[in-house]
């Protein structure tokens, strides 16, 4: 016999679903939200669709956004000569907490990585190099998460912009080798910003 | 300046209002989320609306159920004449699985407890006296978490309850003391079972 309802069971299994919940977590979550008032699960289940139909990625630095253009890129006091490369749009969150940072970004939506099955032509990379080929941008800092797959992204597309003249630059090893960029603390990135070397 | 897009943001406020889920990993689920293909996050979004609008309580034992009366309740093969009174949903579940309990079941929805405020009307204690006076039913069993509030409403209950002439009865201390009932593993809660004891 079934334990629970199936509208329950049901969303129990689309919690466990999630990454980093297992099955009495799933359990705990979906009581939780059952027992909240009727128009605040609506609105819980309002935010997922909302989310998932009005976030897209911004046509230039291919960031998160629900505009056409996203705020950095929109902002005219930035310095658009300079563009920072990251994997991930929290990356981006990770950076302007700095306050360190006045240039743009480029977000790669991913790293190569071949055990994956993720090649360039899989994340944004096509996208960065056109940006390039359009000649305002003068450097390119490569902010990829400093392991093996964040340095030959970041190789990867060095090779492929340096024929057009543009400066490419690497975040230095503030950060610790192996770790990850989401986590770095912010006096960390500000330092690796700071002490950016040339490759 | 904000760092995610606003239904983003949204998402992600939703999900660090869940219990035992700080801001990161609301950030990790919202991410997931938004990366999944639209459909499945949709599915996500009904499966949180049909559980808050199709499941409610039995109208017999107080048990979460998405028809007027529950699966236990409705099973003719079941003891009719023994009732299991649990504090939550999630006890019953618990207890089913042992397959050594064939009565139906009472569910609190809570314990009393005068620290948050919740007193014996705030949980369906009414809604059991009512069936205890309603005659068919003999034994009572007492499954409440054994800590101090569950032992007040075992009490509590009991007192209300003997009136009737129902022989009332507690889960063994096979459950370590202090312990919570969800948590129990199968063995342990058979053995309570078994050991039940006349209070």
């Amino acid at each position: 016999m079934k334990l629970f309802p199936t509208a329950l069971e049901d969303l129990i299994d689309k919690f466990a679903s999630l990454p980093g919940i297992g099955y009495k977590s799933a359990q705990r979550l979906a009581f939780y939200v059952l027992s909240l008032p009727k128009e605040e699960s609506e609105d819980f289940a309002k935010a997922i669709l909302r989310a998932s139909q009005s976030v897209k990625c911004c046509s230039i630095c291919q960031n998160l956004t629900d505009e056409d253009i996203c705020d950095v890129c929109a902002d005219v006091r930035r310095d658009r000569t300079t563009v920072c490369v990251v994997a991930d749009p929290k990356d981006v969150a990770a950076i302007e907490r700095t306050r360190e940072y006045n240039g743009l970004y480029h977000v790669l939506h991913g790293v190569i990585s071949p055990i994956n099955h993720i090649g360039p032509d899989d994340i944004k990379i096509k996208e960065l190099v056109d940006r390039v080929a359009g000649g305002e941008i003068e450097e390119l800092i490569m902010a990829t998460n400093p392991d093996t797959e964040g340095e030959t992204t970041a190789k990867y597309i060095s090779k492929l912009c340096k024929p057009f003249g543009v400066k490419i630059t690497r975040l230095a090893y503030g950060i610790p080798v192996g770790g990850n960029l989401e986590f770095a603390d912010d006096a960390t990135l500000a330092r690796a910003l700071e002490g950016r070397s040339e490759i």
